[in-house]
């Protein structure tokens, strides 16, 4: 039986990733790692899940241990309706919400019920390496916007828009991730946000919004999310338990016009039929009870303070000629250096240097931004901070005298 | 925005299935519902569970509540691998085992690796609805074979295959779910499995066996699974935690060859990254700590019993005109009535008198079977099933009579 003459022309196309194969370089526990995107365990609120799982589980044990409805539980569903009426501004029925096994469900979900060969996708450059992983699988065309310090440059955004137009292409959606984003750790401007809206319903384009991250603001003011400035339900929002409660239950949901989620939950019933129930009902706990509002203001300021450290560090250390974002929240900083090089090549240096980084060519479609890196902050200890910063910077001033 | 203008031809295809359209007319508690597919969550070991947890989360809740890798926590693999080749006779190892979040997850993922339109896939008829689901967005040639008392008619499927090479058909792989079947109740004699590895080693065909209610056995004696059979890799096997411990964690598994398992791998990442890590570890647990082996035979007894009173009462109330499976295992049986009723229309008439089943054609990739259905016997109590019988024996005999 040879395997290749049984693969469709997806399965053909799947091909395991650049990062994931670099990453094996870094399991080495002499590496200090700042490629990761993982929350720190010691932000997961164990006693708080125990103690939900304890008192519950008797009671509704039947129903947290049987199959959910595909759209998810109606229980966690009200009480995040509640939660983004309350804290986000965003105003939903039970129609507009459903229940993912992660985000990543909901790209690809996403991509499934709306892309066909050649259409295009909008998104942010650099933007998020899961959604091109989400979507490539339905080959559309990426067109990227590039950011400055306030987010997606709306104005090129508009000119993208009008010449896309212009040549005849189906535009299926504009994918952003407004607030402290993955890549960058840039937050989009309050500004940009209603432009990029004005756009939207100028155009008749559907906007999705990717917000895994805006509970976790260390310094600076809220600014509303797209949804929130969404008049006539073209946004689509993506939110997720996993950097507010913890990921290892794959508890996320999606929030947006009614027929997108009759589809989207369509597709999810092929997929894998439902969100695991277990974990549904400790999510749904975890903000009824007010364990989430009493447990954030740790995470966040548990990750405030890895921010301070790295970016001292880096002030410290990095040489003049490296830019490098400020974020107000989120996991990630974003790293600039001169273009002659090559982060990708300089990455086997850094391991031998034992730091290791994402090279930032992997989060642009077209594999651009060869002289950029993605630092995370939240993973390392502070020790590890401020020594792999170090170690990062004589291995980039030597990479600038070479 | 126009939804329907934005939508790929996969997501216009995308329908609300017809039984989940049916089934919302079951609503009513007063009617007893021998439609679903649901274990009953009196089976569910819910002391066992709670206990696992408290002893393992704050050990290793840091891992439980991670993100885990796509092939999912080497623990359980390991565990798995154990159990399959002490019980089962399946020898396998690491790199033929990965975590599925739940098994309808797997039928997605090897519909996605394999199928482009048009190939051929051949099932038994009637087969389960999930899998149709599950690969139906791939748009394969479903191509099926009938059963007997003994499983897939093989001699049948021998020319099927033929003939399909004849006319140049490409057959991706035959799926079948030969012990217990859902729907029909059915297992495949131990002759016919073999004769059907010797069909798909001649025609170089891969197998996939779906075999979610194996350890579910009542009566008579246990038949090696066609993966224990498998002498050179072509049969992908998939197994579920849903029936033995609980659906609520959606944890399963796929057992294969290597290089399809990469693939389905690669797969699974772009769908949703991992599956839930809290559930692998309490599966894990609940293998390793010998509770599966000591909750097992609870509810193979509980699901006898029922067995037991739904065959007795069709004995007694079924007019001699109908005939149905008596299932060793698993969670159904199977009714045939004569040709000239319909099921499907015979349906309102018996939610009307508070009973309803799955009318067959909805098991039929190409909607023949009109004149079957499917019987739970797993989730009715046992005072329900011997009402249900009743009162599903009288519609039919009034169906005949007109």
């Amino acid at each position: 039986m040879i395997v290749e003459d049984l693969l469709s022309s997806t399965g053909k196309d799947l091909k395991a990733s650049e990062i994931r194969e670099l990453l094996k370089l870094t399991q080495d526990p002499d590496v200090i790692s700042f490629a990761g995107g993982l929350p720190n365990p010691l932000t997961f609120p164990i006693p708080e899940v125990k103690e939900i799982i304890d008192s519950i589980i008797e009671e509704r044990g039947k129903v947290m241990l049987q199959y959910g409805t595909t759209e998810g539980a109606r229980s966690l569903r009200r009480v995040l309706l509640d939660r983004l009426s309350s804290k986000d501004g965003i105003r939903a029925d039970m129609d507009n919400i459903m229940i993912l096994s992660g985000s990543q469900q909901g790209l690809y979900l996403l991509g499934m019920i709306m892309l066909d060969p050649g259409d295009v996708i909008i998104t942010e450059a650099p933007t998020y390496v899961g959604a091109i992983t989400a979507f490539r699988p339905f080959r559309p065309t990426f067109v990227t916007v590039k950011m400055d310090d306030e987010g997606m440059d709306t104005h090129l955004l508009e000119e993208t828009v009008k010449r896309l137009k212009a040549e005849g292409k189906r535009i299926k959606f504009i994918y952003s991730i407004p607030t402290f984003q993955n890549p960058a750790g840039i937050t989009m401007s309050l500004e940009r946000r209603k432009h990029l809206m004005e756009i939207a319903r100028e155009h008749d384009l559907m906007v999705v919004e990717d917000n895994p991250y805006g509970d976790l603001r260390f310094s600076g003011e809220p600014v509303p999310h797209l949804k929130a400035l969404d008049t006539d339900d073209r946004v689509l929002y993506f939110g997720t338990f996993s950097k507010i409660l913890a990921p290892g239950f794959r508890i996320a949901f999606a929030v947006g016009n009614a027929e997108v989620m009759k589809k989207l939950v369509l597709g999810k019933q092929a997929v894998d039929l439902c969100t695991n129930s277990f974990g549904q009902h400790v999510a749904m706990e975890y903000i009824r009870r007010g364990y989430l509002d009493k447990h954030l203001p740790k995470i966040v300021e548990f990750y405030r303070r890895k921010r301070d450290i790295m970016l001292e560090a880096m002030e410290e250390h990095f040489p003049s000629e490296a830019m490098w974002t400020r974020p107000d929240g989120g996991m990630f900083l974003w790293v600039t250096l001169p273009e002659k090089i090559n982060t990708k090549e300089m990455f086997i240096k850094a391991v031998e240097r034992k730091v290791a980084y994402v090279h930032g060519a992997a989060f642009f479609p077209d594999g651009s931004g060869t002289n950029t890196m993605r630092i995370n902050f939240t993973y390392p200890t502070d020790e590890q901070i401020v020594e792999g910063i170090k170690r990062l910077a004589s291995v980039i001033k030597e990479e600038l005298r070479s």
